[in-house]
């Protein structure tokens, strides 16, 4: 399938790792312990995954050291073997050829700044005062609005909308459908307006600021600020489908599981993991290395890092109602049991 | 509104049901038992709408034999009358026209392969490698990334993203915004990168396979896997918003609602039907008939067709403040209720 | 930053606020209290934020009466300090230009009406029989799709959907990678299909009805009627990536923040403010002024207005896991909790 390939000795001076076996054994790809074959290359880091060492047909593994004895094949020593597969594998990625230049059927403003060495592929919209820096790439359909910057080497890989003021970092990647620098949901009721009051809009006039070597994933949204930016340090990586509102601030390296939401204002700290479908609520300020795990809600600050967790487990549906039913009692009951233990003190 | 009209009679023999009433009697629409007039026709299926039954001033009623002596118009005997509703009401759906051939405006590769048969609209991107197979309708601002393939009679309604290595099965519909194969959230933490670490991205090597007769919400994700496929077996039904992440595998037949979300390499099975918003943890396997209803969250395998819960009941939020705060100390009163039982039995 | 400037006393008439100090002091834009400058103008509203009143160097000072002893510059007097901001704020708003007139590479359908003072801009698509009424707005990329009405003064951001028989009112704002109008997530469960069953789709004959004012957050979704219409009242105000299922009926006002959702044929009133991923299962209804909180379930109808939550708090992990497990004994304990009151009764 992948006509490039790597020797032994080759990964190992590139990826500086310590080769075990037969220097010009060969790989032209990747697969799973399972199921890679002898012109494969795989990894052993998850301990569960040991035992099916032993029957591996890949052509090399990427191991600890403490593994070398049980594998069956030429292997590559690492000290964090699942970073050095990364890298390796990254090799066989073939992503679409992008061109310098700017497609015939894409729109660009005359005030727009358009890199040549960047390449804008069909149908894209480079608003006024838009720059694109040298090398990026925007894929099909995607729209860069007014005074947005869309940094070198970054990637935009399709229908991408940059809505205004949004000033993308170096090396982002953004999946497509994400949405970036949309309104913030700011309103006032003002009860004077018609004849029971009605929602007064507040504009939108700050942007968002996306650090060096984000990734933005597939439909995922981030609001831009109400006076000040919204801000994304360097190396956070969003998931699909998240949502972030006006004026939030992600520190760098934090990463957030599909469908996680950051409501305006909340400041998260750095080297965070937000797990799926979790929530953080306005306002809050979240520390360095806080965990959040999937669906739990976060409605005061974290002051401490650790892992943080809310919700109740899943049960078959009958016994479950019975306990949720019993749920909405759980203060008279905590009464209860402190009336009984009183009156035994009592006895 | 709708020129077209059927008989009794034609309805009868199409659809293999019993008719009941004056053959000649036409209608040219359908509606609710409620609302429906007399050139309409309606259905019976669900009991606690008996009561509205002799009410209708529907032409015809598709109805259970049992339900047919209350029924105060002509009708149609069937077995499962919403199936035959559903049906027959199909033939009230006016699609867009969707002639064969390219729209000017669209923009496809020299090596990508379409059907003479297809229907290309506007602005539509479609890469190099991709396939558009007989009878396939693209409305509006789709893109076919490099090497996707769209089967037969498929139909993507308008703007929807196939990223790469993406194959939908036969009669697939999809709905606008839908992004699938997408890059899967894979990273490595490296420890050693820069001053504290970083994030290395795993490349995504795999594809998405979609089956036949599958159905795609608006706005719904589904990354490609990372070195395997994700897929989805034939007649998956998947609503608005939904997030499949890298590697799952979803069995024929199984339905999720709205905003549902399935982790990373999580296997479901065959006729399940995942509720709104609910979710499942990665690498889960979940048997077949498995039921999760609305905002529950999976987090270990389930093995044992049902229905299956969690969270807990909505309250006026002053009581539901006091019953939440009870749940942190749910352990301490426990086992104070144990101590209790101790000393009683001691006593 | 900003060319256009106004005065102390241009604000008060404009908006008809009671003004203190020079009516000549100008100011260019705003900030916050903490952070506007002495060309800014700012406002106090939330008694939290008094303190920080003595020391702002903003120019001009948007508070109630009672605070203005305590500000150190001109001020404007208002019953609803914040609603006042909110329409001088409006001043410094800058919209892309947006000329009358159809972009030339969008693609109308001969069929459609374009009012001579809408604005269409590039790689829209404007189907048969839409109607795009005077002033309305389109940003890049809009699919107005069959039979589908923009109102006047509407404006769509960029990349929106209509899919067909969507009707938006006067002053619509919807935001990008918005689709209104999909298909609902209706089938039928055919057991005599093929070997084991399969789904059946129904049809979705109704459409969308928008009303005025209403603002549509970016990537939301909104799905059309099976029979009758979706629709929202004027005034409702949606946040991000909200799903609204078929049939739903949302009151004037009412406002829901990002990734809420509401499922098929739910009723909703007005004035209710439905929070963060709360969502509302199908067929309910909710009176006015309702309040749900963030990530709650309404599970059942509410007829009292106020404020409801579920969910249980936020804990370090390792005591959460204990309380959660007590949770699947919930009844268990209140049963015997009830045992040993018994006893003690009896004693």
């Amino acid at each position: 399938m992948n006509a490039v390939s790597y020797s032994l000795a080759e990964l190992a001076e590139r990826f500086q790792l310590t080769p075990h076996g037969n220097g010009e054994q060969r790989i032209n790809g990747v697969g799973t312990l399972a199921g890679a074959g002898a012109s494969q290359l795989t990894f052993l880091s998850n301990g569960k995954y040991e035992a099916q060492l032993a029957e591996t047909c890949a052509g090399i593994v990427v191991l600890r050291e403490e593994n070398l004895a049980a594998c069956p094949s030429a292997a590559l020593i690492a000290n964090d073997p699942y970073v050095a597969y990364a890298k390796i594998a990254a090799l066989f990625e073939r992503l679409p050829l992008a061109p310098p230049g700017i497609h015939v059927s894409s729109v660009v403003a005359d005030s727009a700044q358009v890199s040549q060495s960047a390449s804008i592929g069909p149908c894209c919209v480079i608003e006024d005062g838009a720059v694109i820096e040298d090398g990026a790439v925007l894929g099909p359909h995607c729209i860069i609005g007014n005074n947005c910057v869309v940094g070198a080497q970054s990637r935009l890989v399709a229908r991408v909308t940059l809505v205004t003021r949004v000033t993308l970092g170096k090396r982002v990647l953004v999946h497509p459908g994400a949405v970036i620098g949309s309104d913030g949901f700011g309103l006032a009721f003002d009860h004077e307006a018609s004849s029971h009051g009605g929602w007064i809009k507040l504009p939108q006039l700050g942007g968002v600021r996306i650090g060096d070597d984000c990734e933005i994933g597939a439909n995922t949204t981030i609001d831009r600020g109400t006076l000040d930016d919204t801000v994304l340090e360097e190396d956070v990586r969003l998931d699909n489908q998240i949502q972030i509102a006006h004026n939030v601030h992600v520190g760098a390296h934090t990463a957030m599981a599909g469908c996680a939401a950051v409501a305006g204002s909340a400041k998260i700290g750095r080297y965070c993991m937000i797990g799926g479908n979790a929530g953080v609520l306005g306002h809050l300020e979240l520390t360095d290395r806080v965990t959040i795990t999937a669906k739990s809600l976060v409605t005061s600050s974290i002051r401490e890092p650790g892992e943080y967790s809310s919700g109740v487990p899943l049960q078959p549906n009958r016994s479950w109602r019975k306990n949720a039913a019993r749920f909405k009692h759980l203060d008279e009951y905590a009464r209860r049991l402190s009336a009984l233990e009183k009156d035994k003190t009592h006895e």
